[in-house]
């Protein structure tokens, strides 16, 4: 994407390189809680292992862990200094992530996550090949949502085991639950507005979407947990929030825009999936609003189509630039990281090494291929 | 169903209308905890309440609120003598049972739970009547989904905002959130079960479902829940336990007997439901473990039969008991409660009050109708 916000590369590089080593601890301590889960399940029966095995192929196929990541970073932002602590605590929202998109995946059918087969289709060929009674389709499904289940259920253990004193831990386990529940009354909102007609649906209800499901989920909320595991003021809570919460909307407002221009190999999802499942995104709405008739009707015949062509994919997107739709995304972007940025770039409240590696994560937001 | 078992007609009746009148309690406090939850909802959007309202419609419809009485029964037997926190406590586990039943109405493809539609019936009016894209049955199924989900996260909620002291918290909380993930262990192995022809099907199997999905997780995790928010010892835990688990395998060996004999006023869903959705009891696995040929014919083609006529059903509770299948369940169910019941008969741990609640609800599990 083109920008004009001024992006510093040095202290950008260093931001992914401090996820990146976070990163490395956060899923050592993953395989570990997986492991443990396993012997759990194991005890019930066979079936329970396959639960735990399914999650586990799942969660440590890929991710860039940037929601534990911000649960560390929050911490520090308010003075915390006890890593292995907090990278312990941090990972509750790895389980919580696993569940949400493997029961997402279930909703939108989509085959694929991060390149490989998802939880459903998993479980699908599992039936297939030695089950021998019932839909295979069905029985994917429904063991993905009880997989998912299982992970909602560690994230808050996770949270409940760890070594931080008994009223933080509750405190932060009530904001992960508040949390869980917010994303899934986005989530919702989220299919409501996908199955409503294109010219039913309203800008407002998909930024509440976004809202909830990305800016307070993937962003404000981590930065909140962390801030709470480390004994944050209110005043640090609410500088964090209010970076979070724009810079999480211009997250999933770029992530639309990969999800039209990216190519196959970065997403690890094929380039239609979005059209396919009729995604009513912010490019979406914008288009067909600003469109002419020939132009709205070929969105609503692109929009939810399962046997989308290239070539329509390829009208589409003229589509979606020509309609000042994909400048009205960027712009708006555009704007919310810079806002988010100088929440942070002008307070004393928040020690410096945070601040810049906050910033370097609100750059990378829109520089990221992926 | 006959029994040998020396019912205290008495004590029984004792214990049902101690049961009635905590379920008046327990009944204020959810409506309560309800119009919180959509108040929370609401200020996120519209369709968060209509979450909470059809989690409310659900949950308050009916129900025996059997666990969280056995919660209130668990923490009194090891002396805990503050009723109301134990009340506001024991209510998280009804909001799991929501979650549970409402996922499991969608697994088991049921239209009505407690005579009246299920949540993704519900939903797929909803989408019928109001909206204008994609598929109703879809939609109803997965938004029943994200009902179950922020029910669950409402279960453990619950108790994380309870009142007792916080080290006492945080342990029940993890028993909970065991209690949930191996009931899920049970439903995947449940499911797996059902997706396995009956020729292959296992009484082991069929057991080891019946201990999570139930007796774990209806009768002996709710008394320990309740034991261990009383701050009971591990012998007076252990004696719990072994009169949950079985009690508990004896009353859903008798659900299965209610299932198929029972009249659809009394259960509030048709009697040839088990029958239809394919459910493997040990009814079925025995009659067809010990029928012949024809009747194991009958018996293949009226199981997961959706199109199953009365006169099928009237033949399958015939073979059932000709093949003596209808005799070894009622035996072992029989054999079940007796043992339960002595666990606690003869302890001078628990206190007697408790005592003669738990044997009273035994007696009751072996004589209910519905």
């Amino acid at each position: 994407m083109e920008t004009d916000i001024e992006i510093n590369e040095e202290r950008m590089e260093k931001s992914i390189k401090t996820l990146k080593e976070w990163k490395k601890d956060i899923n050592k301590e993953l395989s570990r809680d997986l492991e443990n889960a396993k012997k759990e399940a194991e005890e019930i029966h066979v079936e329970g292992k396959k639960v735990i095995d399914y999650l586990e192929d799942y969660t440590l196929r890929g991710g860039k862990r940037i929601r534990p990541g911000l649960i560390i970073a929050g911490y520090k932002a308010v003075g915390g200094e006890e890593y292995s602590k907090i990278v312990e605590a941090a990972n509750s929202i790895e389980f919580l992530q696993s569940y949400f998109i493997i029961q997402d995946d279930v909703y939108d059918e989509d085959d694929l996550r991060r390149g490989e087969p998802t939880v459903h289709k998993m479980y699908e060929k599992y039936h297939q090949e030695e089950l021998g009674d019932g839909s295979s389709e069905k029985f994917g499904r429904d063991l993905a949502i009880i997989v998912g289940d299982v992970s909602a259920s560690l994230a808050v253990n996770k949270l409940l085991e760890s070594k931080f004193d008994k009223k933080t831990i509750i405190e932060t386990a009530k904001k992960l639950e508040k949390i869980n529940r917010n994303t899934n009354y986005g989530q919702a909102l989220d299919l409501k507005t996908n199955n409503t007609l294109l010219e039913n649906t309203e800008e407002k209800d998909v930024l509440t979407v976004h809202n909830t499901k990305t800016a307070n989920y993937t962003i404000a909320g981590p930065l909140n947990l962390g801030a709470t595991l480390g004994n944050g003021t209110e005043e640090q809570k609410e500088i964090l929030r209010n970076y979070g919460m724009k810079v999480g909307l211009g997250f999933q407002i770029y992530d639309d825009m990969l999800g039209l221009y990216g190519t196959k190999e970065k997403l690890g999802k094929p380039v239609d999936s979005d059209l396919k499942e009729g995604k009513k995104t912010l490019l979406m709405i914008k288009a067909y609003e600003n469109g002419n008739e020939e132009q709205k009707e070929k969105i609503k015949q692109a929009l939810g189509n399962k046997n989308i062509t290239t070539k329509q994919i390829e009208e589409i997107r003229k589509i979606v630039k020509e309609t000042g739709s994909y400048e009205y995304s960027r712009k708006k972007c555009q704007k919310l990281i810079k806002e988010g940025k100088s929440e942070i770039e002008n307070t004393d409240k928040i020690n410096e090494e945070s601040k810049n590696f906050l910033l370097g994560i609100a750059d990378y937001i829109i520089t990221r291929e992926v």
